[in-house]
């Protein structure tokens, strides 16, 4: 394919930072950092005017309030942005760790040293908070970024990156350490995830649409970050006060993100003592309750369940309930449906609780608590660049170390092989 | 797309599988892998005259002799497989392990624990052993895998993985663990690459046309072994004596290997003194030398190199040389001409040392070694399902560990988010 030559610059640039971030000191990572809080704390006002600039143009496009609000620069958000850059200031740095280390028979000592991946790049939607989360994440890591966010944010992001830059520089941030695509021409997003031997990752952060899209099309691997279609199964030998309070905050305390439950699954021995309370406390939220034919008797009010109730992520307040005759069933509802994002089961039973953590095959499985603890920062990760649900590199929560690869270190003496 | 059926049946065959793979003991596993050396063992003829069968068709349609030898099943051969199963059958397994565990504020305990992948894809051109050393790696980590032999081999491959199924059966290895893609018809793979949900990881293994053809093509990650254009960079600060020792050891041992030198850097102050010994020793094993302008000039017997020599990959008996001024342009070529393979510096200056292991960009860096030891076994991995040239997941050598993912197991008390 014929690529525009800007983004090959751009690509090029990026990879001789990488080079020159791959030596760098945390301390002196550190001190760009800060250096980028101080910037944009004095350059609220600018970051305003241009946050205004998208706003108007998203207000005229017309826009949904939700998505001006996911827009809008308001202080609070600069607040929390610049609160984000002092999190990864305090946060280790894992470049140049040790994994392991041993000595061969011929003496040879192998050392695997956490390393930079290199060149990531990061291609994302309205969010402007995403160009800095994502470039001072990367940066800690010694990785170059390459930033692509959506067109109604370009001016924000614009804004945003120019600050970063220019307050890193004056404590040496290296040149193409942070690039932002400034065109928001959709052939760009093609490009970037076809420049195989500059950019080493791709991680889309947004609908599962833009993921899949950028999956397809990508030559370069991709982290995917698809959807949370997360299960709570009730055991039998559940506390039934403690399945309830956990059903309850799974479903509702949060219901539009990925680690929120959408299905609940119940053992059949306690479905006709748990179910009713639990339709109770959840009509209080207002919840929609589509059920199968075991729990439509149990509760009348509740809807009938279709097929494809089971594979969905309403990201609502809609829980579908099934009623099953085993946590042998329970787990394989939840590998057959689910996206192996996060599961919990609620039991007592150590037998039960073993089989299900062993053998539901996701991300994150939780004994007796709420699948809404699937986050970086409730990891005490620090930060997360995202939530992977793919199996390879990272899984679940990515925080600075998935942000790294390895390398070998081999000390030697002269050896040669035999 | 349109799939056969039986691709999508494999499929979930394989998926099935890996669901009750997950949960056999190390012990269990173990024995099985013992079951299978016996059948070996006892059907070593009929393993012959299935391999025969490739052997003629093989002859018949000209095939060379380096192939048609790679083909051939020998006594030797067999008894290497039947020593690589034991191999692996005395490798610790890597699943069920805890990569480390801590506690939350609110009491969730966070364990970090070693699960198998899935299902992994493998796909190989001619040499039957893959077969073999595929399948029972991949059942060591309790992943289940989908064989895809080079048609060359097809009837030593299917008699193989018909032997492994069948012995493995006898101790109770489930059904669809290691399925083998009967039909040579290439349209095949393009199927297994689009297998996505069952298939979680491809890994070829072959040529680099190979691997560069499924990776585009593929809609599932894989995890690539490209060429290994490997560097000696010999520093001012060098014993030279030494410096002879690994180069000639890394250009001659084996030069059709990915872990062989391919061009020799040099540092301008030693170049002089250096060079006429090294082409004098290289000169005996018939190394063919291309050098840059200065090396010609030191030694009239080098012919003088292109620009594509430095991008080559040889695997023969030549070698190209460059004089550099200094370990930042030696870091500099092997970054920019390199395949991130294996790079090895001689130096007894530490500031070169470090700035070398520091900068190169590849998945092993040597401090005073052969390039050659680049492998499983030379790293005390215990075996090697292949050598990564990517940096994601597996980086280097790939042994049991690198055949395996994580999960999160959260213990909690009842916790639910505030």
């Amino acid at each position: 394919m014929g690529f525009h030559a800007d983004m090959v610059e751009i690509g090029d640039q990026a990879v001789k930072a990488s080079r020159t971030l791959a030596s760098l000191t945390s301390r002196k990572k550190d001190a760009i950092l800060e250096a980028m809080v101080g910037e944009l704390e004095g350059r609220r006002d600018e970051l305003k005017v241009a946050n205004a600039e998208d706003l108007k143009r998203a207000e005229k496009e017309g826009l949904s309030s939700a998505m001006l609000d996911r827009l809008e620069l308001t202080d609070a958000r600069m607040d929390a942005m610049i609160k984000g850059i002092q999190d990864v200031v305090s946060l280790k740095d894992p470049v140049g760790t040790t994994i392991s280390s041993w000595i061969r028979p011929n003496g040879l000592e192998i050392q695997k040293v956490r390393v930079p991946i290199g060149v990531i790049g990061m291609i994302y939607e309205s969010r402007p908070n995403v160009t800095v989360d994502a470039a001072t994440l990367c940066f800690k890591t010694s990785n170059a970024v390459i930033l692509r966010g959506g067109s109604e944010s370009i001016h924000s992001n614009k804004a945003l990156a120019k600050v970063l830059q220019e307050g890193g520089k004056k404590k040496g941030l290296p040149e193409g350490t942070i690039q932002l695509v400034e065109t928001t021409d959709r052939e760009a997003v093609k490009e970037l995830v076809h420049l195989v031997g500059k950019v080493d990752v791709i991680i889309p952060r947004g609908g599962e649409g833009l993921i899949r899209m950028i999956t397809k099309m990508s030559h370069i691997p991709v982290i995917k970050h698809y959807q949370g279609n997360c299960h709570t199964y009730v055991d039998e030998s559940a506390d039934l006060e403690m399945a309830l309070e956990i059903s309850e905050n799974a479903k509702c305390q949060r219901p539009g993100v990925c680690n929120a439950m959408e299905t609940l699954l119940v053992h059949e021995k306690v479905a006709a003592e748990f179910l009713p309370t639990l339709v109770q406390r959840l009509r209080i939220h207002g919840v929609e309750l589509r059920g199968d034919e075991i729990a439509c008797t149990i509760d009348s009010s509740i809807n009938e369940a279709k097929e494809d109730d089971w594979y969905t992520e309403y990201l609502d307040l809609i829980l579908a309930i099934r009623i099953v005759p085993d946590v042998k069933a329970a787990i394989e509802h939840v590998n057959q449906y689910g996206s192996h994002h996060s599961d919990a089961i609620v039991a007592s039973s150590e037998g039960a609780q073993k089989m299900f953590t062993q053998e539901v095959d996701s991300s994150t499985v939780y004994v007796n608590a709420s699948t809404r603890f699937t986050d970086g920062a409730e990891f005490g990760l620090g930060a997360e660049i995202g939530i992977s649900t793919d199996k390879l590199h990272a899984r679940g929560p990515m925080g600075l170390e998935e942000l790294t690869t390895y390398k070998y270190i081999v000390l030697g003496k002269g050896q040669i092989k035999e």
